[in-house]
């Protein structure tokens, strides 16, 4: 149950308004500096990788069709994407655009045709 | 220059489809297994922290006014951004979804009323 | 308790012959590739900047006077160095030697005539 | 090439020693606050892992016959090692003694004869 009158987000600029609000009615803004959140964010990656490190690749591919592990990779992404969204609304950045940008830079330094399947520095 | 007649993707789905999309083109799902874009994810998030780890928490706020030390962060927050929407889509995991109900769960173990401003284990 | 007859270690080559045991004693030499001890690491130190993320940097000076706390971080702080020494041990790697190389060229890159007090890419 | 009249360390309180001077010698105590070098850590192994992210498990058993990716890895683990050991020293933390006694509580919450090749949660 999240706060009250709140309907489910559908984008992530909901969802950034959404953890705004979260943060402002608990006065955490302040604890919110970027420094904060980059540790907070990587803290969460850090658990993240924790479900996954002792599977095969094989096993990996596998995860969601074991409900338990399903269950705790959903929840670790899913803080992973909060303070991920928390961070880029914080510095006024658009994380879409921001991403699809950096993409175009990675499309022109690794163009398909010259890059397919080969093992090089694979990127992204 | 992103690969032809691409559009910007404005949404997680359209950014996520995208990313399949240059996957394929190079053939790099082979090497796109959950475990992997975990430890690309990780990888990315420790750049976006090297950028910020000798900064005060003051100067992480006002890291925007910085146009080199700006463009660096969200670059990186687009790296970072790129994988775990790839890792999601990957897994069939809904990027605001997964955080949404999260942060429900969270919300409901720091009622706003009972944790205002409070230094304790604040999340998120 | 630690398994019978082990002394405690004195020195990281003593310390990697106790985890080369352990990992014996338990049949998860198989676990424990680079890749997956990689992870590992990073998990740890997940959960390092976890206890670290909402501390003001004066706060994390004086962290080592709340025993909770402290115990804590000093917890942690083993963990990563557990599965440190386990990924040099594994790859033949000399962690001292390793450090002391860096830091050899790091110092030719940074000399300390030249960077003194400068708030430049500060390392290490 | 070091600083002069430096000996190459041959122990983790040497190395500690070694860098502390490095420090000072360039004035960077202020900014090697507990905070500040647990993310330069977390650089750091997200630096390794990048290292490491494309390598099947096999691959990454053999990484050190492949002479740059060898020498490359060396290098991160050695970066890691210097913010280990500057964060440790910094806190008053020795790093052996803190990972073995990581090392007794795992034994015990680990018996051999219980977890023998168990693929259950394997630590360390």
């Amino acid at each position: 149950m999240r706060d009250s009158d709140d309907r489910s987000p559908q984008t992530v600029a909901e969802l950034a308004e959404q953890l705004r609000r979260f943060a402002e009615d608990r006065e955490w803004q302040q604890f919110h500096t970027p420094k904060n959140l980059a540790m907070a964010l990587a803290g969460e990656v850090g658990e993240l990788l924790a479900e996954l490190q002792w599977l095969t690749p094989e096993e990996s591919v596998r995860l969601m069709t074991d409900p338990g592990l399903a269950g705790r990779v959903r929840a670790e992404i899913g803080d992973v994407m909060i303070y991920l969204t928390r961070m880029a609304d914080v510095l006024g950045i658009d994380l879409v655009r921001a991403a699809d940008d950096k993409l175009a830079e990675v499309a022109q330094r690794y163009p398909a045709d010259r890059t397919r399947g080969s093992a090089a520095k694979r990127r992204p």
